[in-house]
């Protein structure tokens, strides 16, 4: 077991301190937001920190970076009030990952990278017709992180689109099934395998 | 691809809705996080909602639940300014899981579960000897999230304990090599497979 101290650690190389602290806090669970903005110019961007806040009201949570470095997808949120967040399968990670290079403001990143734009009724924000498991988001609040400039944005489910194969009969998906990634440091993606799931834990 | 709106998934058993919510936003890095209290009493809690927040300052969050279902570890958080978080393996996963009975502050889960406390110099909390990637962090803030009651606990890392043989050329971990762990809803515990790494992504 190697030790390192956090002196040690911010001496390293950004590249290298980056792929370390990314990993270190393990397995993320990568998606892809869909925005539009006011010019009806989509976005789609993919961000690994995603949390879940709460059943009910069913909320969830994503860190956006400073603003100078992911600009596009924040304020497509606060323009308009909605997004979307589809999870990731493993032959979308290639178009996923592309999502992430820095395309201007004006280019529909579902055209840059290969994905399919599809609408909703009552809802302007765009899909990806790939993804079996898709909500749609209201927008509720951001939260500024100030040691390092980064937001917490909240938005409340409004609309869940899912794979109906995927929804066991206790309300569990089994996103397995249809090969939803998980997503490690910055560039890497994992398939993964069911273990077990556990009966409600009580003291013995 | 079925519809639910969110009218229809607050009409739910609220058992059927928790597993459904909170399988929706995808893998999770369950870890457990450990803590002392000022009586020397150990606390060791399995925690799924932890963010990478930063690498440079070394930022790491966590959800932690309205304070009535979860005391423990943010009391013992906010008075001693420290704590440890370790990764799971999958022949961790049963214990892990266990230290979410609601045990007496004063039971030790180490004890209650089968895992080993281990310290390290002028660190107070403990880590978990069976884990093999784990590190310390120093509490630098809370952030109520006042929709529900959760709180984002903000620390830094100060130090890192990890496995060498998982740590690659460039810094990234490979924490499938050491059977980490992912989890996903309330319950259920995933291993990984490696698919791929990507290039940084250029706009082209």
């Amino acid at each position: 077991m190697q030790h390192f101290s956090i002196g040690t650690i911010a001496a390293w190389d950004r590249f290298y301190r980056g792929n370390f602290m990314n990993s270190l806090s393990g397995f993320k669970s990568a998606s892809l937001i869909g925005t539009i903005d006011q010019d009806k110019h989509l976005n789609l961007a993919i961000f690994s920190n995603i949390v879940h806040l709460g059943a009910d009201p069913a909320l969830i949570g994503f860190i956006n970076r400073p603003l100078a470095a992911a600009p596009h997808t924040i304020e497509n949120i606060h323009s308009t009030g909605e997004y979307t967040i589809n999870l990731i399968t493993a032959n979308m990670v290639r178009a996923a990952h592309q999502t992430s290079a820095k395309y201007e403001k004006s280019v529909s990143e579902f055209d840059a990278v290969g994905l399919t734009p599809v609408f909703e009724e009552g809802i302007i924000a765009p899909f990806v017709a790939e993804s079996p498991v898709k909500y749609a988001l209201k927008y509720e609040q951001t939260i500024p992180i100030e040691r390092n400039g980064t937001f917490l944005v909240i938005g409340s489910v409004q609309h869940v689109y899912v794979d109906e194969q995927l929804i066991e009969t206790d309300g569990f998906l089994s996103l397995a099934d249809a090969d939803i990634i998980t997503s490690l440091g910055l560039d890497g993606y994992y398939k993964t395998s069911f273990l077990e799931r556990l009966p409600y834990a009580k003291a013995k």
